[in-house]
């Protein structure tokens, strides 16, 4: 096992009801600016839950944050913060909008250029303190310090991270979730998984904890992701599908082993580039990242195949071969695609992915710094 | 799955080296009580690296805290605290140490008899802030807000909780549990297992994934346990077990599911009565609780034996009955016995301890709270 810090301050209120006990969490002299995104909140009852949860506080609203975030859009939240003199900000939706409120809670008072806090890796040194009310698991981002934030204007996705950015509180109701088209649920369960994969899939450092606990997270994925697909209302799939999405980015199974993210890398660039939601490009990108880089992952892959897939059959290469392909099925089969020409992507991409990410500096990536140019093009190749 | 609230702020610092960084997360104008307990830290080199790290810090000292922490000792250092206008306190050692300075923490401001908050959960209102350098792996109260502390004078063992007691900080270095003696590392093995199985073994709720987590630390302790009393010096084995001591009690498996603690309740007293270390009641009583209440825990019971064991053969009966004789040998294999009789108790010890838990109120036990004074009659009397 590595050395490592762990520190996660989010105060979790987990289950139905939950966002009527907001307003003991908020300081009562707070004044607020609620952030939402396209209006779904007002047609699922979370709206009218929220301002009567609050209706002693002093509250201002800002929608209209879209998915994958737009830095044009926010700060323009960030002026009504400066106008209105808000000192609390209280993001309603989800992984978007608590990303959004992240960047609005550092870009506040931030000395500079607001953009160098994602282009630059800029240090932030304060952040107005935001509670979240979470409406669609996936990112993980309510109980974190990361933040996906894309420049309209060049299609640039960039992120940040800052232990100021933890949300005071995050409240987790399965029930706000229960109307969300499948697509997004989907989309939660690829992105949920590939976290996992993220921190999980590399290679042994004798942290056997840290894989079972990882493990324990893919497996009740696999077996609770169908279920909640199936059966949106069931309030327990969806509440073992929303807790596994926390719990899959909150650090707790990153302590101590190393980590790869060049799935995520390489996925931002076809959000940025062709608009595939997120999770799409991950459904995309992961399985032709562990092929292209079985060789660094074998130990890791072997581990995966026998206890998440309960193959434990045949050569090992027939098991790597096998997990992988379980790996893209899973995501087939809970209504995510995962070859770019399901999005109508051509291989002509790949200089541009490249470039991009040459433009960022990222030209080493993953657990081992070897994911680099030529094998980006394998991996997008092999993603056809 | 149940609602629930997490909130866990503690700052874990893990691996070999970190007593070196506890400066940066102590106010540099702090005036500090260092507590120790019986000096085995004068000897493993950890006293002076503490020293050395806090050497431009303002610090006494305040060593002799016994197993078992005594009230009477502790209220010694609650005198020295605000004689000499402490405001930080640093518990260096295992969970005894660390669990006196919870309760000198909340004692020193204490508007009342400081016994209350152990005696009638009299509730607290400040506390001194203090950080930990854990030597034993074992209570979890490195990253937990729970305490227990023993009244030497009639030799009454009571707890509290308060949130204002989670540890600032916690260093968690393995190597500073090489030189323990091999009854300690056992004591913490069996603690962490009994930790978890309080959480875990009751009945379902639907929580694959906390049900999982368990399964991943009992697990691990199971496999980690055995090597890391042969090799006491193998970092890693060391290191994973250390890991699994604080994930067992730190909440995290606890989220949204029923507990049982009866086993804890019930050792306590054999502890005050008898003298028993704290694991070693609890290995005297879990067998048995789990045999005497195994119609409530039946459906986890299978789980655990299937799960934990590998037992998928034979009738229900004989599962589960194999799983608790396998819970009883792993005790055993590292080191710690499993029956009153192994330390010279008799029968007769039943009706002190029946005695003593109705006079606390304790009369209604384990997560269905239909542990009463016969079930723990029947439970001490399998434990023969």
């Amino acid at each position: 096992m590595q050395n490592f810090t762990f520190h996660n301050p989010v105060k979790i209120l987990f289950g139905k009801g939950q966002i009527a006990n907001i307003a003991a969490e908020i300081p009562t002299d707070a004044k607020i600016l609620m952030t939402y995104g396209g209006g779904s909140i007002k047609k699922n009852g979370v709206y009218e839950q929220v301002k009567s949860a609050l209706s002693k506080h002093n509250l201002i609203e800002f929608g209209g944050i879209e998915p994958n975030p737009h830095y044009e859009t926010l700060m323009k939240a960030v002026e009504i913060v400066k106008q209105e003199d808000i000192n609390y900000l209280l993001a309603v939706g989800g992984g978007s909008v608590v990303d959004g409120t992240k960047f609005i809670s550092v870009a506040v008072d931030f000395d500079g250029d607001p953009w160098d806090i994602l282009s630059k890796a800029a240090p932030v040194k304060s952040a107005i303190p935001f509670g979240v009310v979470l409406t669609l698991a996936a990112t993980g981002s309510e109980m974190n310090t990361a933040a996906v934030i894309t420049k309209a204007a060049n299609q640039e996705k960039r992120h940040f991270y800052s232990p100021l950015v933890f949300p005071q509180f995050s409240v987790l109701d399965p029930e706000t979730t229960f109307s969300l088209p499948p697509r997004q649920v989907s989309n939660g369960i690829v992105d949920a998984f590939t976290h996992t994969m993220e921190q999980y899939l590399t290679y042994p450092v004798n942290a056997p904890l840290q894989d079972r606990m990882a493990e324990a997270i893919l497996k009740t994925l696999v077996e609770e992701g169908p279920k909640t697909i199936a059966n949106p209302s069931d309030y327990d799939s969806r509440a073992n599908f929303m807790w596994c999405a926390t719990m899959a980015l909150n650090g707790i199974i990153a302590v101590g082993v190393p980590q790869d993210w060049s799935t995520h890398m390489i996925g931002h660039e076809l959000t940025a580039l062709h608009g595939l939601d997120h999770a799409q490009s991950l459904a995309v990108v992961l399985p032709s990242t562990l092929t292209v880089k079985r060789d660094n992952k074998w130990q890791k892959l072997l581990q995966y195949a026998e206890r998440v897939w309960g193959i434990d059959q045949g050569s090992e290469e027939e098991r790597v071969n096998a997990a992988i392909a379980n790996t893209r099925a899973f995501f087939e089969s809970v209504g995510t695609r995962t070859k770019l020409s399901d999005y109508g992507v051509g291989l002509d991409t790949i200089p541009l992915v490249i470039d991009r990410l040459k433009s960022y500096g990222y030209t080493a990536l993953g657990e081992k710094q070897d994911v680099n140019p030529q094998t980006v093009e394998k991996i997008l190749t092999l993603s056809a």
